[in-house]
């Protein structure tokens, strides 16, 4: 039985070998900003971990292991602790403070549509929970169910579900098993010319069938899309059976069914199949870095280009405070747009070779009359380090920092009142707790009638940072929710937003959830406590 | 009480001024080709209806009296014709034979959100049947709730509810109440710069709510896309209580709910507000005509424009038969694109001058490339007919003919498949029933990986004509599934599609939907009949 079911690291982000080390002076710098103290647990190795024993009957993992094999059944320490919760920091903290009491009994890797199917009425059966898990970079607590006393739970892993199922080029359609990578689905897409244009900063290892299923939007989206938008049919296994979902571009039939799995987390069914646009894969890319006079001028400025174009594919304007302090550019001389202070914007455009000289023209012309002036490099360096961030939080848990992130989207209307009133709950949440928060925020995803925020936090961490950080949060979605606006923009529900989800929701709307959860996962093992 | 509220025609197509008669050249030609007979019944005088005697008791109607006030309640025999089902071709046949089983106990018009929540719990009580009615213009039996013997009905019209409540500038953003009717909208938001972009045919009828129910997209859905991508936010009444939803552009906060009541037509609940994003009012409109060798090519061409651009603001292609016969411009000398047959391209252009200049310069160039000549006058008379086909049918059901529309939207791979096959089920399914048809058919909407495809029918009324269309739309819609197309692009499911409808569910999604509407309408009040 159980043969090791490999993954990316267990106790940090993403790939092992390309985590960062702060130098002595960034190290002596940020202790001294935020007056880190030495002692902060740094992550376990394997060896020193107990897990607890697994839950899960023998009758019970025996008929796991009927269904899809007995080799794509694994219940050894490391399979688990991969398995354990998302990559949040409360998750990574508690890892560090050895708490592993969400991990899971088994990680079982179905391989079909038919499998699935078959564990979910067999865990049905068993009252095991199912948490459903791609790339397991869940940020908001959507990967820990919750379980009565001495329930059993799996992580259902849909790695061998990686196949391109179709491609249909007259259409520019592709249809995908969910369990591909963002890598490796693109890698599949541009030899034939495409791409999905979608590329959150979990891309590297993240899911398709997770992009789906927490509504996921990359950085490329003012161009792309968000990866929901692309979605044209899914197919999805319930404990009650089968769904087809999607026929045509656009329908008037109905209630689009499509939108309750869009945004689901594990919590309504396994999407075992997804159809999803293509755009051409684009012939040029140009990213550009600008120096703006300060973060409001800056806002009506993305603002025009999100409502009359030209539109950029990239759009990134990072408030004053990031721009002077933005982690992923920490190694940069200076930092930020330059000695004059100011707002970075980084655009990016890509299409045809013509699309991208005319845009990146016409938008140049914008804002240069808007007094923009180039931060020569600053484009690139960004596009360089889109992805780095998360490697550098590890490094600073391990210097005793706590690092967070959080989001929000509204509309532009309210887009200055929100950014200060969350950003004032934070600071003061951290002031109060007598560990005074560094916040920065910058826009990252624009639309024609609003636009997304997001926050980056950094105060040293306190005796017990978990609840720290919870204070903190809770200060930022009370704010979010009293602003009007929603309560994630892009990192889902999962179990840490569900109070302040379900308040946007009302009454009625969080009954009626519960009503599709009932019909359709009516033992409640669909990663219990998560949205619902 | 009941003070008469006026509406447009009750016995045929929108505003009674603005009816059609065919010429007696026309009609000569119209008797011929499609072998009409004589003595086809006419739409009835209102002298000559008996209605039902009402089914509402005394004290039911005066507990709805109570709600909104009695002059807002009318039970007189013009208001309840007026709310006789919709302007389907099988609904105006069915009052040219007299039959007004449908019509409504008692037409009551609700001024707020809280009477309409109020009103829905007192039916709900009563057992009293709910029809939501904006502009009265379904043509798919949405309209005709299914009752219990001897069970009142109501529709709940919803004209005085149509104040703009909000206007935010700076987010491109309108609140509306439902009941607004297109033009008037459109007439508001001009003042201020924006438009909806929002015409479909009945634009001048229907109302907001009404588009928002039933996922309405207008003719220049390729510019400004459907209604449904502009719905924000939405307010409903039901029977269970109130829900508020959507607080940003986009949210990854769980599934989309909005997503339930757009397609709901009525049977989850009553929008009682709808908050829409604006565009710009153009300051360039262009409408071309376009000459292409066949449909194939065309389709081909059109495709193109709306992968790869320059995308018109409206795309409608005629195929051979209806370039040859187009209803809209049978009065225009030589018909169709000219003497040399081939097919009719519209393209319109819509937005800045410049966006206007050239983005058609662009496209003139990738038309004349592919063998397209210009085809003078025609876009400038799809424009001016753009809303009068449906006057037109009034006169044509008054010589003995059955006229009527279908429609569905696919891939573009199965595009050529579907059109073959829709067109060949209603074909043989009229040859066989004695009244060979013609059958038109043009592409009026069109995605990036896909389009919609819209059929006329036209033949001879038989006998009993309301069966003979059953029949063939039946095998219109058996073949749509088959090809898995959509049963309904824009047209909505009613009570017509509902069977189909179901299919294309499944017998999983089926059960699901019915778990919504438990949730919201225990009763059953809302509705019966359509969609579910």
């Amino acid at each position: 039985m159980s043969q090791r079911i490999g993954t990316t690291s267990w106790s940090g982000w993403g790939d092992p070998g390309h985590s960062r080390k702060l130098s002595p002076e960034m190290l002596a710098l940020v202790r001294q900003a935020l007056g880190l103290r030495d002692g902060a647990p740094v992550a376990p190795t394997l060896d020193e971990l107990e897990l607890p024993a697994s839950r899960l009957s023998a009758t019970a993992l025996a008929r796991l292991e009927e269904v899809v094999g007995a080799r794509h059944v694994a219940t050894g320490r490391r399979d688990r602790l991969e398995h354990l919760r998302g990559k949040s920091t409360p998750d990574l903290l508690r890892l560090r403070r050895r708490d592993l009491s969400d991990a899971p009994d088994a990680v079982v890797c179905p391989g079909s549509h038919a499998e699935v199917l078959e564990l979910l009425a067999a865990c049905a059966q068993q009252r095991t929970i199912v948490v459903p898990f791609g790339g397991g970079t869940s940020v908001v607590g959507g990967l820990a169910p919750r379980r009565n006393r001495g329930q059993a739970a799996i992580a259902l892993d849909l790695r061998r579900m990686d196949r391109l199922l179709a491609l249909d080029r007259r259409s520019r359609l592709a249809t995908f098993e969910p369990g591909l990578r963002g890598p490796e689905a693109e890698a599949r897409l541009r030899r034939h010319g495409y791409t999905l244009g979608h590329f959150p900063q979990s891309f590297e290892f993240a899911s398709l069938g997770g992009f789906a299923a927490t509504r996921s939007s990359g950085q490329a989206s003012a161009g792309y899309g968000r990866f929901d938008e692309r979605v044209v049919a899914l197919r999805v296994a319930t404990p009650q059976g089968s769904l087809e979902l999607g026929q045509a571009p656009k329908s008037a039939a109905g209630p689009d069914l499509r939108q309750l799995f869009l945004g689901s987390e594990g919590t309504l069914g396994v999407i075992t199949a997804i159809t999803l646009e293509l755009s051409p894969a684009p012939a040029e890319r140009r990213y550009e870095g600008w120096s703006l006079p300060d973060f409001a001028a800056g806002s009506e400025l993305v603002r025009q280009l999100a409502q009359d174009g030209p539109r950029p594919t990239v759009v990134r304007l990072s408030d004053e405070a990031e721009t002077a302090l933005d982690p992923a550019r920490a190694g940069a001389p200076g930092g930020g747009a330059g000695a004059g202070g100011g707002c970075l914007l980084i655009t990016g455009w890509e299409g045809t070779r013509e699309q991208v000289r005319s845009r990146s023209r016409e938008a140049r012309r914008l804002l240069e009359a808007a007094g923009a002036e180039p931060a020569a490099g600053a484009g690139e360096q960004w596009l360089d380090g889109r992805f780095a961030a998360p490697y550098l939080r590890d490094a600073l848990l391990d210097a005793g920092a706590l690092v967070e992130t959080l989001e929000t989207a509204c509309f532009w209307s309210s887009l200055p009142g929100v950014y200060a009133d969350v950003r004032r709950a934070v600071v003061n949440s951290l002031s109060e707790q007598g560990t005074p928060a560094v916040v920065l925020c910058h826009i990252s995803h624009v639309y024609r009638s609003g636009a997304s925020l997001y926050f980056t936090v950094a105060c040293a961490q306190a005796d017990d940072p978990v609840a720290q950080w919870r204070r903190a949060k809770a200060a930022a979605s009370d704010a979010i929710v009293a602003a009007g606006a929603t309560i994630t923009h892009h990192h889902g529900v999962g179990s840490d937003h569900r109070d302040w989800y379900h308040r946007q929701l009302g009454p009625l709307g969080t009954a009626l959830l519960r009503a599709v959860k009932r019909q359709l996962d009516p033992a409640g093992i669909l990663n219990p406590g998560v949205l619902v």
